[in-house]
């Protein structure tokens, strides 16, 4: 099938929208929008004219979009009305979208218990939305919604219906999994017989599943395998209950596995990762790390011999090069770290070393030992630098914590309400000055960074750009209980939005708290350059 | 395909703990191992005997397992070493196991340069280890690494490894696709040849996949298609990279789609939600609520017309039934599904209440604020049961803590030496006594437990049996940063053995960790029936 088309369509803002918890603000749209159309998506679809207020905004403020053809949902006619005098599809019409897909029954069973009409009115509103819109815009696609579980009941029905869109124009006949049941072999028989003895052409067929059973991406795959020519989906598999067929993943698997060419420039496909990851950002979620082929342990290596052979030839142990999605490798830690991992790390965080010098054995000690004591390097690549730059050439000393005192009192107020205060105060040593800061907070952590940023930002104004933006602790013993150690994990963002990972541990969850939070001062002030200030010996 | 048995192979505790972010602790090992021997699945791989602490111990404490397989996993024999001298094999001998996996090299690219030796001497290591193992164990499995990339390069050279392997008594051969990059068509072509036209029959072929390109559930399906009998894969797809083959989402498709036969019992597949959901407990992350079948969204419903319709047939929105996995509808803005969910949840701790009930609908309210509070309820069923008990029919009031206080403090101590030490006053009513207790600890949490202890154990000494197992903390808002709000999930083993969970939300995660252990001393005296020492009028 090498260097056949395959025509991508995103419902990212549609479908996607769909999702709980997840409303998009016009602004998001228009972004997201861009950005599809920058990748190189063929449709874009905006949401359903009429439905709400941000989609009616958004298709009147519609984006010019370069290479992406802007599409708008809708659904066909209402019964015993004329497409003509139908209100949702005049908005169709009248909207700014270059090209309309229309949603229609083709499980008899839905049009008998939900629309409640003849089968073959059904088809009639089918013809004559498709028709309609056809005229009107020059390109109209049909959603034939519960495809495959129609045809599983009444085959002969289901064809009627995408026959009835096909010969009325549709440009595309979109075959949807609603129920996202269906498995990868059904989509395939199904299709296939569409094709082969339905006549309807493969290169007018899109497909369009849900994740219902953990195979949205595979089912699309066997849809394309079948002749289908246009795939569905949304980014990261965004989408209501367990989501849609997720885009970021199909399109390296047809781009790079199967030979296909998508609208999308080869040399573009590169902003896949940064598309997956800012679209999470913008739903101020994380990045899933485990995401196939944009995720950040997509490509990562573990393990000392496997870490030697990977470095031999990538290619023994990648299904593809990590670049040509625009994603990395990455060397992770563990307690099985062996020495040509250790080296690989040291060169990813810039140090390169000579295999032969000797520090590094004492470094290979130090790391395991320190894993033994519970500290996951793996998860805190900032702390991880730390100790290897202390070990090798050393850190900058930018200021010693002396004592740090924390309270937490739960008392009557003033005004005789209950509320619980925590109080921090730290002392630290910032060259010869000795800075005595301190403050509240909500809780004994917040106080003390805060106390300690007292101390620090004004001597050293580079850490004024980072903030928290992950707490998490975890028992190492468990059977221990609150008499076991804590393992604390703190993620900071910095200025220029990327994140840095520090970590803790101790008997004390405060004093964890307090190592991964100096971890991450420390850290901030290596990377800004910032110069320490000196202890003169007078 | 109907009636035919598939044998379920779970890896969670040993290819799953190639996670980044996980470390399991043997505990953690052996309640995760029991979960699976009760849910039904065939084999439980705890690991690999002689790799690492963790996994000595594990063997050495080995669980009883009632219906699994306990399996341990190793490679085959070193080159230059007899099977009876290499000591990791002899580890394997030697281990409780019931049975014994062994990977081993069946691509030529790596017998080449990852091992370095003469393709026929690969093929000697794996017929020795096998025949070795399958005396020593009765049962030995062959993992066959980079078999798909493998067969891709020379066929007859990986079919040459895995006949080695067979015709040496390995009761399977699983085919592993270790970097995750093949396709299911790839996969279905390739198993069907190794059947077809190299006689290894399906009934000793397991498939082992990753989810690299978001297809290892499907190439599971595929290989189960083209005739292998054995699936392995983890829970909730846990494993490095992208992941391993999700257990939790390919039994239900075998089961209830595809009509095979496991060792789980269709009455046990509704554990299934439970097990996905606590796992993630444990690994202390948030459940997937969009997890295909367990996941709390897999059976969501928008409000309206189509509620109305998934009611007048669910099975026409729905894929399979929510209750066939142990999972739940969920009607979004409705609270008919809320009043449902929460007489089952009454039900469930023994309290039937008559759904006109009015009580209920204040119940519900509570219920729903406290959750968007970030009380996460189905997680900590004391809590939850003392939240409804106080509503429905009152929980005695065994004693009234009016204040407490905690230092944490960081300093050098007489001998010169830097300590951190916590201490807590707690100021406690029990009847007229006002009890005021201090005490120390590893942490603020121990400390205020130490001391709430000493205030309470003299009048309820029923509290003398209970002992804290576990301790998390979540931050709900992690935008936020240290400034949001922390959740503390509390797990204490009471005298019997039995555990129960506890949680505390505030900005505070010291006045968080207090509230959970407070729920935690009422809810056992509350089971004890100890009698609340009264307060008297005078």
């Amino acid at each position: 099938m090498t260097g056949e088309r395959i025509y991508l369509y995103d419902t990212t803002l549609r479908d996607g929208a769909q999702t709980q918890d997840v409303d998009f603000s016009v602004t998001d749209k228009i972004a997201i929008a861009q950005d599809l159309d920058r990748l190189g998506v063929d449709y874009v679809e905006g949401g359903w004219p009429g439905a709400n207020p941000t989609d009616d905004q958004f298709f009147a403020e519609a984006p010019e979009l370069t290479r992406a053809t802007f599409t708008a949902f809708g659904m066909t006619r209402r019964p015993g009305r004329s497409a003509a005098n139908d209100p949702q599809l005049t908005a169709l019409v009248q909207s700014r979208a270059k090209a309309v897909c229309m949603v229609g029954k083709t499980w008899d069973f839905h049009v008998d218990v939900a629309l409640g009409i003849p089968r073959d009115e059904n088809l009639e509103l089918i013809r004559d939305s498709v028709a309609a819109l056809h005229a009107a815009k020059g390109e109209a696609l049909f959603d034939a919604e519960h495809f495959f579980d129609g045809y599983k009941r009444n085959p002969a029905y289901a064809v009627q219906c995408i026959r009835a869109a096909f010969e009325a124009g549709a440009r595309w006949i979109v075959l949807c999994d609603t129920n996202g049941g269906t498995l990868p072999h059904e989509i395939d028989a199904i299709v296939r017989a569409v094709i082969a003895e339905h006549g309807i052409p493969g290169d007018r067929l899109g497909i369009h599943c849900h994740n219902d059973t953990e195979n949205a991406v595979a089912n699309s795959l066997a849809a394309v395998r079948a002749g289908a020519r246009m795939v569905q989906g949304t980014i990261n598999g965004l989408g209501e209950r367990c989501g849609n067929a997720n885009l970021v993943s199909l399109i390296p698997s047809l781009m790079l596995k199967m030979g296909f060419e998508t609208g999308i420039k080869p040399e573009d496909l590169p902003r896949l990762t940064q598309l997956s990851r800012s679209f999470d950002e913008r739903l101020n979620r994380a990045p899933n790390r485990h995401a196939p082929y944009v995720g950040a342990s997509a490509f990562a290596h573990k393990g000392g011999l496997h870490v030697s052979a990977v470095e031999k030839d990538p290619a023994s142990y990648e299904h593809v090069t990590p670049e040509a999605i625009g994603n990395r490798r990455q060397i992770v830690m563990s307690d099985q770290a062996g020495r040509s991992n250790i080296i690989a790390r040291l060169r990813d965080i810039g140090l390169d070393i000579d295999p032969k010098d000797e520090r590094l054995a004492r470094l290979l000690d130090l790391v395991k030992q320190r894993d033994g004591d519970g500290y996951a390097y793996d998860t805190a690549e900032a702390s991880f630098e730390l100790l290897v730059r202390r070990e090798l050439d050393g850190v900058p000393r930018f200021f010693e914590l002396l004592r740090f005192h924390v309270t937490d009192e739960r008392r009557y107020n003033a005004v005789g309400k209950l509320v619980v205060e925590s109080e921090a105060v730290v002392r630290v040593r910032v060259g010869n000055e000795i800075r005595l800061e301190v403050a509240d907070g909500n809780g004994p952590v917040h106080a003390l960074d805060v106390a300690m940023r007292k101390a620090l930002e004004p001597v050293y104004p580079a850490l004024k750009g980072v903030s928290l933006s992950d707490y998490r602790v975890r028992i190492l013993a468990a059977k221990e209980g609150t008499g076991a150690m804590p393992r604390v994990l703190i993620r900071s963002t910095e200025r220029d939005g990327s994140e840095m990972s520090t970590l803790g541990v101790s008997t004390n969850i405060i004093e964890a708290s307090m190592e991964a939070l100096v971890d991450s001062y420390v850290f901030t002030l290596l990377k800004s350059g910032a110069a320490p200030v000196a202890r003169s010996a007078g």
